[in-house]
């Protein structure tokens, strides 16, 4: 027999899922200034939402940055409380001419939910808040104390939190964390957390003369900006995908032995993963497999390289300036003030001749995080996975960055678990982003199980 | 006593100039097809001047790209016929951010006249132009026959005129040419001009996945587009500036002992050349001297360079995408088709593992062209110069492109003599492009002595 949450949830599904469309619609691109009353509305729209849900207290909170939405929910002393963490904030959707519908413009197609945010996140804080209003609805309350921690800043590097968080200990006092961001090891493979990547950047400005200058009077003789940034951006990594800075793999914990073999045991078919992302070779760090290096080797990214005339046609200019985004995934003990200092001085050694190079902040900071597999939340969200799927979780090392993951775990003695139903397929941070339908239907009733599963 | 064009011309001074400021302001960029109404406002507004300058025969000659502005005035069949060669074409004018005043909005400055096109080419054919309007309206007609070739493609290669010329040589027959495009070695250092460079070029569009990716997820397995352009980019020079593309110097004529002898007699001083484009240092193939490099060896330059992120903040992408804009500027006896065929070899072999590569064109191709030093109309020209500044001029080879020069070569049999005023500090192709404005008045001077020095 159905539970009366998964009799709710059915029942209003179609109403649920035009809820979703409306809040997907809001383009809250936390890193674009021009978007800051979109980031307001989307705020908004979280308070909407929890209210909805039942929960009493319900607040926006002022950080500095964007504003943080806090719900608090307190059933019963005898009871754990947690935090359940999620993000309104969404990536930029450029390039726009390669999405097939508008990335603010949701639409459903081959039984996914296209949009910017329909995975990363706002689809599964949606989601879990559906969960506790499925529960609300038909049991009056949660059956454990429920903290909402909705921010706006994480795909900036959340760098209003950590003060904030400080500031504010015994507001978000919690017993664990919950994070609703995140997903899967696939659709049916589901998966359990044990660590993510910390996060380093910079953006490197180089310059060879005032100004752009006429290539056929300048060319032979003054040092083209270009040319300049891709040497300087060539000698980041070995040809075969080593990291190339000096010292950048110094504190990095190697994985054991044992982790080695866990790794081996996950199901991967590297032909099939290539084929899912249209590429025809793996690259990264020799010594590890792929597997070993997204979950647990630090990385060393490009994220932008720009220069000179990028129109139609030609110009036949010699530019003065080009610009490099570099940020980095860290791993346990790797620290990003240190990484970025790194970075810098080995842009300073190998700054060619006749450059000038000046650093500019992209604001990314975040360290790495884990949690023990043994960890008594997390043990529980592995039950209520395998019951859902029918199959155990895999323990897996996850690539992205939660950035307050060990911000909670410092300020708050606070370990997170992962549950949360991204898949990879779903094109976070890229055109295209979707969220499987059916993983956002599990997912509100995987918050219900779950939730119930953690009542003492 | 002043000759009366002379007299025409002070007198007129400032209308001149007010009608020159509404040909600067029509944005006639040819590269970018949504200016292809401002070609053609620019086209007629030559057609205009050449009336007002008496030329009986004006017409706009449909080229199958963008209009050819040509006029005829046949004075006296024992007289020589020229050919007045310029164009109205402009380079885009971005990135905008680094002009003072608007592009298109002309402005005078510390005794420079600033504008997109001020220079290159538009203040230097204006000026052609009203040498014959003065000569007309003093003398009723010019000394010599005069044929005026205003094109609108200089800066994309003059791609449609090769077969235009070829086909209409009857009405452009003509015994010499005379380049209103190009420029003095300075302001106080009347030259000669013995060679122009050729140019060939094409974009080479790199790709590592279908679409952007998660740098958490994909970063440390996936090939970074960025990552591997910067590599190939780099593959294109020796760290200290010779290419390195196969086969690329085999067709140079190296300059004789003589022409490197003569070319140091130049009067050349490095370090205020560099002040005067804000550079640090030289760059480009070792064991020439920059003055050799500017105007007798081939080079390679990048125009344009980008993929991936390029707003404020950070951007947590592996991007899939990259784009290179090269063009290079050639030498006798160097073959445009044959470099592009090269560079394209060059790129296949050194295209990193994981990535694929597609070349696009950039419509940019042009033999380099040549001059014997003593060819009568050269001669003259020097005569005329040396009478102007009081120096004799220096004979140069020109780092720049003129396609249409061997076009005029080979068709009409007519060499060409480069007679315009253009000084190195104008900022042609860059942000902030102006034309000196003494150089600006002394040009239709010189055109008026240049016509009376060539009648025989």
């Amino acid at each position: 027999m159905a539970a009366a949450w998964e009799e709710y949830l059915d029942k209003h599904e179609d109403q649920h899922l035009t809820d979703l469309f409306e809040f997907l619609r809001i383009p809250s691109v936390s890193t674009l200034p021009e978007h800051q009353d979109d980031m307001r509305r989307a705020a908004h729209e979280v308070v909407e939402r929890l209210r909805a849900a039942g929960v009493p207290e319900v607040e926006i909170l002022e950080t500095g940055g964007h504003p943080l939405v806090f719900g608090s929910w307190h059933v019963d002393d005898n009871q754990p409380t947690a935090l359940i963490y999620g993000h309104y904030d969404v990536q930029p959707p450029d390039p726009l001419d390669l999405w097939q519908s508008g990335p603010f413009q949701p639409e459903i197609r081959d039984g996914r939910i296209y949009a910017r945010g329909a995975s990363d996140d706002k689809g599964n804080i949606f989601a879990a808040m559906l969960g506790v209003e499925a529960l609300h609805a038909t049991a009056g309350k949660p059956p454990i104390n429920v903290k909402f921690f909705i921010e706006g800043e994480e795909e900036v590097g959340s760098h209003s939190l950590p003060g904030f968080v400080h500031d504010n200990r015994e507001r978000f006092a919690c017993d664990f964390v919950i994070c609703a961001d995140g997903g899967m090891y696939g659709e049916n493979q589901p998966s359990l957390t044990l660590s993510s990547k910390g996060l380093a950047g910079c953006q490197i400005n180089l310059r060879t003369a005032a100004t752009d200058m006429h290539s056929g009077m300048f060319g032979a003789v003054i040092p083209n900006a270009l040319e300049a940034m891709a040497r300087l951006a060539d000698s980041f990594h070995t040809p075969d995908g080593r990291i190339a800075v000096e010292g950048f793999y110094d504190d990095v914990v190697d994985l054991s032995d044992e982790e080695r073999a866990e790794t081996a045991r996950v199901p991967f078919d590297e032909q099939e993963f290539l084929n899912s992302v249209g590429a025809k070779a793996f690259w990264g760090e020799p010594g590890y497999t792929p597997l070993e290096r997204m979950g647990a080797r630090p990385t060393l990214d490009f994220n932008g390289l720009w220069g000179g005339f990028e129109g139609e046609g030609n110009k036949t200019v010699t530019p003065a300036e080009a610009h490099l985004k570099i940020s980095c995934r860290l791993v346990p003990n790797q620290e990003p003030g240190k990484i970025v200092g790194l970075i810098r001085k080995h842009a300073e050694t190998h700054c060619p001749e006749g450059a000038t190079i000046a650093f500019g902040d992209t604001a990314g900071g975040a360290l790495p995080f884990a949690i023990q597999p043994d960890h008594p939340a997390l043990v529980k969200a592995g039950e209520v996975l395998e019951q859902i799927y029918g199959t155990k979780p895999l323990a897996l090392r996850m690539g992205g960055t939660l950035p307050v993951a060990p911000v909670f775990q410092r300020e708050l003695g606070a370990d997170m678990v992962f549950f949360a139903f991204g898949m990879p397929g779903d094109n976070a941070h890229a055109p295209n982003e979707s969220m499987v339908l059916d993983a956002w239907r599990t997912m509100s009733r995987a918050y219900c199980a779950y939730l119930e599963a953690l009542a003492r």
